[in-house]
């Protein structure tokens, strides 16, 4: 019975699905083609309402579980999982290792990610992501603050969801509200740097 | 489509399962028979090699898996959620519910637990625990610690995995450690009380 | 008694105060003439020493007091709160809501603050802000450092408050220091985002 | 005019107020006797919800300003300031310095406050307690849980507030729940201590 | 040039230094007569002013510093570190990692630290303690608190020190201070342990 | 014995180091040329593997062990102090006293980190920078990324051990990873800013 369990073949993919897109699925959809087990985690977990993380992870994930069940996906199980910064790389990936259900395979679009578990010794499987010029999540957020169509970029139930939480208001409040003087350099303890 | 996703039932339940036991097993089943899916979050999610706190997440979580497979809780949907102490109760309730999907009611045999999410507004089920005597977690520890049996407290297959990643040896490793000055107070401001 | 306490009307205010100006005494007069008492929270408060926050709590605390006397706004009771970022948007509300005492209603010109506290139910009066071209504390900050004018838009008393304490000094010792390498960006963990 | 402000003297007083009671009164009695206005700092102002610290910042606010009316003490101005412990106590002082206004005195009955402004240079004024055995925080909790009276060692308006948030049934539950497990030593990081 | 470098083998010695001791040292004499350079890492680095952590991390440097001149283990190079605590045990020995310089093997009395670190693959060698009865840090506190002798426990250099920063009034003014309800339990979150 | 140690006069360095090059090995020769041991802390030691901040702290250290062997500065002692960032910039230099050895007098070409140590009392010695505009550490790594040659900026020892490393692989791998919407604003809580 034990033995049956130890092989279940697990594979981790990390984002921060702000906010889930097909570019996302494509990828999930290869994930899932590979391994017996899938788990996401969900990067950046504290940020939302933001213009660059506009959606809590309790949002997220329901936008994760409906995107999933429209595709199909929800035959094999899949573990969704918060990962607050710990703005501390040297120890990211040990951190992530913790907090997650064993692994074997980490699978990544990002040469950062993959760099941090490659230096811990894990495997790590590099995808090239499709048409990344107009599946990036910063790609939808722009046309949602600049009222341009960015529907056919994400899942249907995964628009619908957005538009159930009033989410492309929120992102143009968000974009609105962001003055000048908030991009302003923050430079808090800037020891000498010759 | 969207409204059938709508109207599943999610319950939350909170635990430390430091380490699951048939306690938390009756507990569950119960949960999984009132709700669609259940979300588990593990609380105390950044401690571990304590004699409080001897697992790590990544192993709790692989005992729930087993459990849950073990007892056929498996047909419903469930999350494994990692909550890390956040140290501030008055905020530990919102805490959580951004941090795990949208939730219909709590499940607990916690007071507290009770009071904080009421204090928010959330349907709370209290559940009596069964045989709390025995069926606790310190009451296993305990007997780990001392050598007193323990397997038939906690499911089969958690009991296979603790032996599998030496957890008993760990356990009394970290009692034997404990020194009495480690029992000394720490008091780390101590402002004045009268 | 009691009774009479209760029935005091509080509002609410939040602002950096980098530094007190005359906007603010206007938004202020206008939060003293609908409730009883005045909450202000100072955010960022642990924040100083930087360009955009140059002034610890301490000092913006200091202008406050020396502004509300100046202006005879302290006839009625105000709290002065400090509330140092949390960096969790989704819990803000929260946070702040256990930090000061109770209150019936936020004022406030920023959109964010106004949906943060609107999502937890709380009613929020939103203020135009009066000729936020020049008097916003951005504004007074780069007259600061470029060496122009800038007394006439903060309160007589604070102005003489800045200059007691070398305030101008200090800003411009901030942006002189302030390297371009400083200027790049600081992307901590960064998790893909296809 | 600024001459004027300059010479106001202020004191520091800083509590937990877990809750206030009548030697918290006896105290700032003294303080305001002494200064021409008090900063109250409350201390551990994250905690709540635990038997050592069963109240809110927010609760414990509203306790002060009922209590401060109630004995008249309220003609001089005062400032409520909560204080987050920050666990390092080798800048605690300094920490506290940065989020209050400027003060010339630091009143307190605890000889650990007292060291650790002393070592930063301040003028501490240590304060013997009345009647500690009975008037102590400690105690009043105590009673609560044990259902003796305690009403008549905190002010009236103290007693009617804690009654209204039904404060006694907060703490027994909390006695309730503390179960023996929780007693347990956490020991973080245990490192050799020879 | 670079070679003979690479070949300098360190060794790493983990300790909290409350205060350094007769036992400290002979355990570092051990260590040094194994390795060519010496990594000191103090633990609980934040901590101070408390029975269980009295001094700062400074002074335990100091005291370190004329330990090691007065026993001429100054011939070797050696490195100090403070190492705050991170209340995260999974990740506590790539933390020490990734701030101390390369080292090759630890060298500990501590069982938890020994496990800790060979759980993520080092080398390490287990020291008996010598008189760990009376050569203990505990020990030292205790007798400084109850006014017996203590100064035949550490090296000469070290009591003239602790003598010089007052140190003896510092710990007896910490255990008057300590109040029966600061010995209280401390649960701040108390989610469910069934 | 005592009275020899204390006359030791020592001198305070902070930087980034990232990475060590030959402005900080002219600033360190002259620091060493003006007292009897020098502290040198390495600042932001939380971070690594980001374009600013490409190495750890202990890749940090190593470089400036090599580079001070390479640079005969070993004969006088020295100390290697990890510095991770607090972000609290009014409490940031009483940190740093709590977490060195005792010193003497700080050396910088930083304008804020003097402000900051001389508003706490300590004698700051400026440094002028030689060659600012190419012996600086954005100088350098800008080289690293766009292939223009680099090596003739840093000591040799580092430039050997920055190869072994492969420091310049990383240090491009976090160019090319660095995505445009990374460079989004990040405003975590923003309050109002009128």
């Amino acid at each position: 019975m034990n033995e049956v369990i130890n092989v279940v073949k697990r594979g981790l993919f990390v984002g921060r699905f702000q906010p889930v897109h097909n570019g996302h699925l494509k990828a999930l959809e290869f994930v899932f083609s590979q391994v017996d087990e899938v788990i996401i985690g969900i990067g950046s977990a504290q940020a939302s309402h933001t213009l660059k993380n506009p959606f809590t992870t309790s949002e997220r994930m329901e936008m994760l579980i409906r995107a999933l069940d429209e595709a199909n996906l929800n035959d094999k199980r899949y573990y969704l999982i918060p990962l607050p910064d710990i703005n501390f790389n040297a120890i990211w990936a040990t951190y992530v290792v913790s907090m997650v259900p064993r692994f074997d395979v980490v699978f990544t679009g990002n040469s950062l990610v993959a760099q941090l578990f490659r230096e811990k010794g894990y495997e790590v499987i590099v995808q090239p992501m499709f048409r990344k010029d107009i599946l990036s999540a910063t790609e939808i957020r722009r046309r949602m603050v600049s009222g341009e169509p960015w529907e056919d970029l994400v899942p249907k139930s995964v628009a619908e969801f957005i538009n159930e939480i009033k989410g492309v208001e929120r992102i143009r409040m968000l974009a609105t509200n962001l003055e000048k003087n908030e991009k302003e350099l923050q430079a808090p303890i800037r020891i000498p740097e010759f």
